[in-house]
């Protein structure tokens, strides 16, 4: 056990737990609960009696998100079940609220079914303004997120989806400005199959990669449509039977054959080095850009990526350049969504957020090792909330129309306020 | 629109809803984070994974309660939904913190189904550590609270049952005491059949009252084996049926038959004066007890008590003498059973919640106008939390054996600190 492992620890069991449910208001007598609470109390119910929307006018739950997972699908470690998974969904909610000004409830089920947890949160979804799942495997956090999406409407947000996606697209993005490529016509190769790669791939198709040009490979080798596995995973995986129809216009069958000219590289699999190899990294095209998503090791080390000639480098861990993570992501997220109280968040948004990230980063100084905004420079997150919260109007998510410097400095201010 | 009202409804819209997630330390900059989320948190899973018990020392759950309702039943407003019940269930939450020291989130819930709210909670359990029913119509109240008492190894506990009976039953032992007579051997009537008065009827006759000896009434009339509706209520509503095979041995039919020569008249009904008649009173027994508890409008006005001869009468109002209200209970049993980690909650920890209020309040000096303490004394909490910690382990509840003056040390220092 290292020494941040103790002091994690440490914290945790001196508080016993790291959030508490607190008052906005100072309450200064039990008479202030003649106000708080009843009699007065019954008025504001009668007004959102009269008018169901001043509930988010009235309540917390504008502000409000719920952190559901089922603990299937934790940090690197796994599945393990809703007890263990609770500390990571504190630490979780203190990042809504110190990155974002969010209120986040973790709510950890004792399911993990489908059909269990859709309709768990349907149940509870009136006590929220928004759904972020997390840490829920793959391939039913596809289906669970789809169907959430469909029947709810407030936001839901699977972060290890949209978020990581639009993390890896805003580092994708100022990365081929550096190599001076174009999107349109890169060869993409993908290590790992789940949940992160997948929906990395359909929101980089989105913003203009050529799917055809992806190759996916996940644990039992590159996917192409002579594997054996390609009936079965018809039931067993509709989202990856799809990937082979749409990518791989190669055909290639072996890793080799996939590397083999590829301008960029996206890992999110096991969290191991040797994953990726520096050998496939000399068979890229020139300038190859590497991202080794893995958490906490990435699959290959800085110093053999770079022995192999990578040109852009970049990897999930805060303790080094260019890290690719969805915290960038989400807070500036929730925040945007909530400000303009949009009902629903596209991919569009998304996309929006990546672009928002990218730009900020490129004002900075763009650089191989300066890629994407560090995840304690403030700004970035006012920025995504901005662009966010815009882009919800144009999606039709919302009715309230806003420009983008007023909910910047609704975010700044916000966000501010709830850090100190 | 009184100026309570405007007051309430400014204090919602101006804070925008009344209770917020806040981090338990200090965040002075995003390293932080490396110690309260990742890497450093995956200890703390670790620690939990080897041993589950200790999800409740290092996670903020062991002190926190799901405020749950289908908003089926919310003060005297009725049916009113999700929306409408939640800035309710925020002055909970807040009456919670302040006065018990507990960290409390409101569930209001999309679904009014007994089956649902039971899968529901299920579900969403393993987040919390007790369950506090609220304002879930009756007769399904009795059904839910049942089931997820059986079925989960939290405490869950329903307010409008266990925390009103609790709370009746501490003013009727005062009030008994002051009248000199036996709770085994008085007549009374209740006025109302809902969860308040079954569930006061249950635990004052587990506290001593001879049942056979209580006259129920409800909307259509007393209670008695002779009613057109017996057959139907075994179906429907199978509490009222167990109630109708054992009281009103005098076998009264009409109102006045069973309130001839009662000695008390608990009344938890529809909030309008006049559902009591001044004229009943005076067909009492000698030194009427009356506890007219429906409110905001008590059922009989103190007014027209007084002058039918009422000797104790007590409402739920805080601004009349007498308040009988489960806010006095609720508070202080949570802190107790999460100070010795209760796993359930029982009728005898709702009686020594009351015993102690009794207690409390003839320590003060009882009179006719003081059978209870008063909300606004704070050492009420500490001394219920105490008498039910030390219930809990003799129950069986808990293996964590505390004196008396510890949990009353230890729930004191709690809920002053959550208060300041």
């Amino acid at each position: 056990m290292d020494k941040l492992d103790k002091k994690a620890i440490n914290v945790s069991k001196r508080l016993r737990g790291k959030i508490a449910i607190k008052p906005k208001m100072r309450i200064r007598s039990f008479d202030d609960f003649a106000v708080i609470y009843t009699p007065g109390i019954a008025a504001v119910s009668r007004e959102i009696i009269s008018d169901r929307s001043k509930a988010s006018m009235y309540t917390y739950k504008w502000n409000t998100v719920a952190i559901v997972t089922d603990g299937t699908r934790v940090l690197g470690l796994g599945n393990i079940g809703p007890d263990a998974a609770m500390p990571v969904m504190e630490g979780k909610a203190l990042l809504f609220k110190h990155l974002g000004g969010v209120d986040a409830v973790p709510i950890t089920l004792g399911t993990t079914s489908i059909d269990n947890i859709v309709e768990t949160v349907k149940a509870i979804a009136p006590s929220f303004g928004g759904i972020n799942l997390e840490d829920i495997e793959s391939p039913k956090s596809f289906a669970i997120l789809e169907r959430l999406q469909k029947e709810l409407s407030i936001p839901v947000w699977h972060d290890d989806n949209q978020g990581t996606a639009a993390a890896a697209l805003s580092a994708l993005i100022n990365a081929l400005k550096i190599v001076n490529k174009d999107i349109k016509s890169i060869k993409l190769v993908m290590f790992g199959a789940g949940t992160a790669n997948l929906s990395i791939l359909r929101l980089l198709s989105k913003y203009g990669l050529g799917k055809s040009n992806a190759v996916v490979i996940d644990s039992k080798g590159v996917l192409h449509k002579g594997r054996a596995d390609v009936e079965q995973l018809k039931s067993s995986n509709p989202q990856k039977y799809e990937i082979i129809g749409s990518t791989n216009r190669y055909n290639a069958t072996s890793i080799e054959e996939a590397i083999s000219g590829a301008d960029a590289i996206i890992a999110a699999s096991v969290s191991s080095q040797g994953t990726l190899k520096g050998e496939w990294i000399r068979k890229m095209n020139s300038d190859p850009v590497v991202f080794a998503l893995a958490n906490p090791q990435p699959e290959i080390s800085k110093e053999e990526a770079q022995k192999a000639g990578v040109k852009i480098f970049a990897t999930g861990r805060s303790d080094m350049p260019n890290q690719v993570n969805n915290s960038i992501v989400f807070p500036g997220v929730f925040r945007g969504v909530f400000d303009v109280q949009a009902r629903y968040i596209t991919d569009s948004m998304a996309i929006a957020a990546a672009e928002e990230l990218a730009k900020y980063a490129e004002e900075k100084g763009l650089s191989t090792t300066n890629i994407v905004p560090r995840m304690d420079d403030y700004e970035a997150f006012y920025r995504v909330a901005a662009g966010v919260g815009v882009q919800a109007f144009n999606d039709g998510a919302t009715e309230n129309k806003a420009s983008y410097e007023e909910l910047y400095d609704l975010a700044k201010q916000f966000i501010e306020k709830s850090r100190h």
